[in-house]
Parts: structure tokens; sequence; C-alpha cells
């Protein structure tokens, strides 16, 4: 294969022990594995193995609701679990999801150049701008802010953050012991941001990273979303459910892209799969089966109240969905919202085939087949204009990745689509981008 | 030895590559330690080899002010650095300084039992409620609080952080594949806190940590700081030049417990020290000159400039101090403040004597002696009543620590004072302090 030829991307999405909703009642998976750092610690080293891009943390800050049977699982946070994750790996990026509503700047920016330094270059921020009002009370908050106002402040937030990246040049740290001189003031920067939202002195009290700005990711697909990912995003994940949608999806945000003078290139599309592997399409499909039974529906419909905006806790199981809500009343994940309700309809499904579509792939595509299947989906995407690369989440933990490592990875390989090996040192240089020129320094120096 | 005799604790402050001022200077350190995560590692498994009972980690978040040349040292965030450290070492616990002023109670809640699930029980946080308005404007804010809201602040932030630790019960994650119940709704609780400071919903988005609570540890010694420490905290890091100042310390701090209703011993009093080794104390004596005279003494009268409120940049360095603003207008580190104003007034030092003496010690007592007169000062305020154990800050790092762990420790350990090896498994253990009962746990259950 010629060096140059495009290559796919593959990030593992670490979700507790595994993406499926009931994953942790599966009998091959075990539930202590929640909150067991030696989980984790094999995932990424298997993912490591096979030389995946990135592990990939989903995140939020909104606890279980007491009164509600879909209790949210308790996990590690991610500066302090990818920061573990970091020792005992050498090359996987691993990036982070972090709200800009509860968060300041100052600290978010640290702690990300921190993770960058410690693992040296393989930090990545996926910004996302929460939803909920039970997170927004846990900070000071009766409500969240709307949709629109939360990109607005994280269009400020991303402005600040990058600036105190910047606010060390590449060589302020001098270490000069001959002189006395540990920096050079001349090459520290004062940010001194005032906007709406912030007002930020600087400079961050930690030197510029490996990457000089970790990866950014980000992860809605909402107009708002589509915006700002074309501005701002060196990455972003994504929910498709057919090949036209992903299309639809990865043709807009690349030419957004370019009419705002980026390079397309410069944009890694990344849909989420969930791959249901059996050696048989049966044995696969008897897998999806076998989880989807082991949905507690009280809990699964408390979760779709949330996000739907209704109450479908009395609605009977095997009729069709109640009239929903228009988008604007929606002021959570809209994007998630539209691609629930759509998938609804163009199915005519009942609640109960809804919560079991639901379960496996919470909004993304669930592939149940062979390794062969699950390449030529990927294969088809990638080639056709859908997707640079996959957010792989599979249904259970570990068996699903280290089956997807053994036998879907080498398929990937033979096709001349994935690396066989790292050819890079940090996260920027596996997807392939450049590292970002600092503000503050002169290009005539 | 009776098992139950009182042992002495040690930490191992981490300071970049040593605790004095001008340890980047010298020979036998490596400067680009600084920001090199093997450095720490190293000094981690050193203190965890000696059966140390943490390590404990600085902090601010004020980035270096280009405008003046006390240039302050970038280094790692305190949950990065931590996380990463607990991974490698089984033991020793890790203590990170936090402030109350500039993080949401509800993150702060988080990270710490983060923290304490990935190290298996050894998370230590260092309350500080920062100084310095550079800090502030990091933050939106024009200037720093005052010193007593500072402190209110910090009272009303513990009482939502320690509520957010209990919000879920020791026995709430059922994790019951059987019946489908991942958690027990009964014992999730929202804490509903509306105080001055802080509305915040709870519960908290991870299970109750191995320690129930990480540990509490507190390092302002002003009368709202001995207030605050009296009532809240575990741990107390001071700084205490005489024999006879320790002891005032340590007494008025145990009474203020008691008088509280606290048990004295359930909280740890830990002078901080700077043990300047040689074979000889002419050695020791020779390496502590050796390192003030490589003082950048700029760099130094810049801090100093800021601590004591006044600016010394044109002040002759053979001249005593000039007259010092009154100890109200200083919106700092008051007990420092006073420390140092006492110090050079009791010893009539000139500014010169003073950058000196501070440099090793930043108000810190400096022993620059034998093992032995490093082991008999430790013997002497641990059995006189100025010590429970102390903060070690070796000026020069790794091998301040190393020479301590071999020449001093052993002595230590002959005369019955130290562990010979780790007895608990968590930080609480270490310390000889239980674990807090929930405050939502029926004690009829």
């Amino acid at each position: 294969m010629p060096s140059h030829r495009r290559q796919l991307h593959l990030n593992l999405f670490l979700m507790g022990v595994g993406h499926h909703e009931a994953a942790w009642r599966h009998p091959r998976t075990d539930p202590a594995n929640l909150s067991s750092l030696a989980h984790f610690q094999r995932l990424a080293a298997t993912a490591e193995a096979a030389a995946f891009d990135s592990v990939f943390l989903a995140d939020g800050v909104e606890g279980p609701d007491p009164a509600r049977a879909n209790a949210w699982i308790g996990h590690f946070e991610p500066f302090t679990l990818l920061s573990a994750l970091a020792v005992g790996t050498e090359r996987i990026g691993l990036i982070g999801t972090v709200s800009t509503g509860f968060t300041e700047p100052y600290n978010l920016a640290r702690q990300f150049a921190s993770l960058d330094h410690l693992s040296g270059g393989r930090a990545g921020w996926n910004i996302v701008t929460s939803a909920g009002d039970r997170a927004a009370r846990n900070f000071n908050r009766s409500a969240n802010q709307e949709h629109a106002v939360r990109y607005q402040r994280a269009t400020e937030y991303l402005e600040v953050v990058r600036a105190l990246w910047d606010s060390w040049e590449d060589d302020a740290l001098l270490l000069d012991r001959a002189s006395g001189r540990l920096t050079d003031p001349a090459k520290l920067h004062e940010i001194n941001h005032s906007g709406e939202h912030f007002q930020v002195l600087g400079p961050l009290n930690i030197p510029r990273g490996p990457q000089g700005h970790p990866l950014l990711v980000q992860a809605g697909s909402s107009a708002d979303g589509r915006g700002f990912a074309a501005a701002n995003a060196e990455a972003v994940f994504t929910a498709q459910q057919t090949l036209e949608e992903g299309q639809e999806f990865y043709g807009d945000l690349k030419r957004r892209a370019a009419a705002l003078g980026r390079d397309p290139e410069g944009i890694v599309v990344l849909p989420g799969i969930v791959p249901v592997l059996g050696s048989t399409e049966a044995e696969a499909k008897a897998l999806d089966q076998e989880l989807d039974e082991l949905i507690n529906p009280a809990r699964a419909i408390g979760t779709l109240s949330v996000l739907l905006g209704v109450d479908l806790s009395r609605h009977p199981l095997d009729a069709p969905l109640p009239p929903l809500p228009p988008l604007d009343a929606i002021n959570g994940a809209k994007s998630r919202f539209t691609l629930v309700r759509d998938l609804a309809e163009r199915d005519g499904l009942t609640l109960r085939q809804l919560v079991g579509r639901l379960g496996g792939g919470r909004g993304h595509q669930v592939l149940a087949g062979t390794p062969e299947q699950v390449a030529d989906h990927i294969e088809q995407w990638f080639t056709r204009g859908a997707a640079d690369g996959f957010n792989i989440m599979p249904p259970i933990l570990p068996e699903g990745l280290e089956l997807f490592a053994e036998h879907v990875v080498p398929m990937l390989r033979e096709r001349g689509l994935f690396r066989h090996e790292y050819t890079g040192r940090t996260l920027r240089e596996h997807y392939g981008l450049d590292r970002p020129a600092n503000r503050y320094t002169s290009v005539n120096q």
C-alpha cells in the first residue's frame, strides 16, 4: 500500500461493561467491572494492541434520579480515569467528554494540558454543552440554559481555552541554570479575555503541551452542533442510522468546514457503530436478542421519557408512541430526539420495539452479524463518503472488543483500510492532523 | 513495641525538583524533571518503599506573571498527576491541594471520589481557600474575596461536598442481575442543598468511595484557618519555626477540636520541615549555602513582595525590611505573612538574609545537619507535643528524599517511632482515622 492512502480511524467507546443498556446483566460480563480500574486498563491495552486511534470516554454530570427506575450508573470521572490509563499505555489516544456548561475554562484548559503532558501528547477533548435540567441543578442553576445559548457560551469558552493553551509559547520554558532564568517573560502571555460569559487573565500555569492543543472533538449533530463542529472540531462523533443519512451528514459537515476556509480533511467524521459479533449471523442475532430480552423496561422507558420529553411510564408497551412535543420544545439532545422520533415513525415501532432497538445502540447503528459483514459495512461507509472511521461501541465488554480486535481488524488490514501498527506518537499524528501554530509566536522569529 | 504505641506520620511534599527555591539550578537535579511523569513516579515509589503515609501535592491556580521575574513554575494539575501516580503504587496516600474558591463542589466531590475509587482508598484533599488577586482574575473576578468570606464559603463548600459523598449509601449499588435492579433508589439521596453560595441537587454520579470521605487536610494557620481546621480537618499541615511555636499551635488546635466535641486524636498535626542532609553537619550546611547562593534575588524578591504586600524590587539588599502593612490589609496568606514578618524582626534580618532564609524553607523550618540531628529534631517535636508527624520537604529531589529514606527513616524505626511496613490499606488507616459514617444510613438497619 502506498503510505499516503487514506486510512480508517477506530476509537473504542469506553462504556462500563458494554454499550448495550443491559450489558451488566449478561452472564458474560462482570458488573463489578463498572468500578474496576483493572477492567478499563485491560480495554485500553487491547485497543492499543490493535492500534486503535483512541479510547473515547462518554460522560455526564447528573446523578441517578432516586424517583425513577432509570438509575444512571456511577462511573469514573474522565480526567482521573484517563490519567490512570495514560500509565501503562504508550500510543493510544485518550479522549474525554467534558461539558462547557459546568466547569471553569481555566480549570479545563489546565487539566487537558496536564493530561497531554502526562501522556506524551495523547489527550483529546470531546466538547459537549450538556443537556438536562437535573445536571444544571447540581451547579447553582434552576434549569439548563437554552440550546442556542449553550452553543454561544461554548464558542466563547473554546476561544478562552485555546488562548490559554497558547499563553506559553513553545519555547517559553528556558530552564537556564547558568543565568537563573526559568522562563522567558517575553514568551508568556496574559490573554486578558473579557467576553459575555468569561473574564480570564492568564497565562495558564502549565507550559504548552506536546500537541500544542489537545485534539478537539465534538458530538452534537443539530444545526447549532454542526455549525460549531464545522468551525471548531477536528473530529466529529455522530449517530447515523442509514448510509444515506451518513452521507448527507458527512457531506454537509465537510462543505460547512470548507465554506469556513478549512481543509475538509482536517475534520474527521466518526459515526458510532455497535458490532454484535457472532461466528454466524444467526449467532450474532441470538446474542442481540438475548441482550434485548434483558432490558428492564421500566428503566429503559424512564430514559426514553427524558429524551422525548413525554412521560411514557403509563403508555401501553405494544402501542405506537403518543404524539411527541415539537423539536423547539426540546432543550436537551436535539439531534438525538430527531433521530429517535424518525426511527419510530419510519419503522412504525411500538414502544416495546423502540425500547429494544435503542437498548443496544442508544441511537447508534447496531450491526449484528459476522466479522465479515461488519468489515463490509465499515468499508462501504468509509469508501462511499459516509465516514472517515468509527467509534466502536461493543455491546458487552471486554468480550465484544476482543472479538472485534481478533476478527474484524485483520480483515480491515487485509483490505488496506487500517494500519498494521502505529506510525505516529501523538493522537494528532494518528488522525493525520497538524499541530496548531501558536497565535502569539511571530512567524519571523 | 506494643502495637498501640503512638506512631509518627510522614508525608512527602511533592514540589518539582525540590523544595528549595533554587533546586532547579543545582547540579544534582535535572530541571527537565519538572514536567516528567517518570520523576514523580520515582518519588512516589521511593516514598512508598519507605512506608510514608502519603505524597502531598501543593497547588495554585495562578500562572506566572510575565511582568515579574518571579515566574511561577508550570507543573502538573493535581487530579491528573495523582491519578497517574495511583497506578504503580499500592499503599501510599495521594493528597492533592484544591481551592474552594475556583471549582464547583459537584466537580470536586466527584473527582476526589473517583480518585479514591481508582486508588483503592488513598485520596486526600488539602483544602485551601486561595490567595491572590491574580488567581481570582483567571475566574471571572476582578479581585479575590476577603479572607473571612473565603472561609465562610469554604465551610459551606465542604458541607456540600460531604453531603454529596454521602448521597450514595454504601450499599446503594445492587448490581442485581436477576431482578434487573442496578441501584436501590431508597439508598440514593438528593441533598437539596440551598445556601448562600451554593445550590446543589445531588446525588453524586459515582458511588461512595472506599474511604467514605477522602481524608480532609487543611493548611491555613490564621485564626480563621485554625477555626476551620478544628471544626473540619483530619490532618493539618502547618509552618512552625520554633519548638515553642509548634507546641502553642499543636495545643491550641487540639483544644479547639476538643471544645467542638471532637477527639483530639482525630486531628493529626504535621509541620513541614526541610531536611538538608549531609554525612557531617558541615557538609549539610555547605549544601544549604550552595543552594542559597543559587537563588536569583530578583525572582525571590518578586515572590516576597507579593507575600508581604510591598514592592521590594528597589529596596537595598543589605538593609532591614521597610515598614510592612498591617495584618488587616493582607488578603492572602495571612499566617505566612505573620511568620515571615516575625522571623525578620526576631532575627534582625536584612532583605538579602531573609531571601536566603526563605529560599529553602518558604516559611518552613530548614534543618541542615546529619541524619541523626534530623531524627533528633523529629523525635523531640513528636514527643514534646509539637507534632504528630511531618511533611518532609527535601531541598533537592530525588536526592534529598533518597537520603532521608536511607538514613533517617531507619533511625526513626530503631527508636520505635515509625512503622516498618504498612499495616493498613487506605490513607485513613495509615493515619489511624475512622471511616466516616454516612449521614443518610439509619443505625438501626
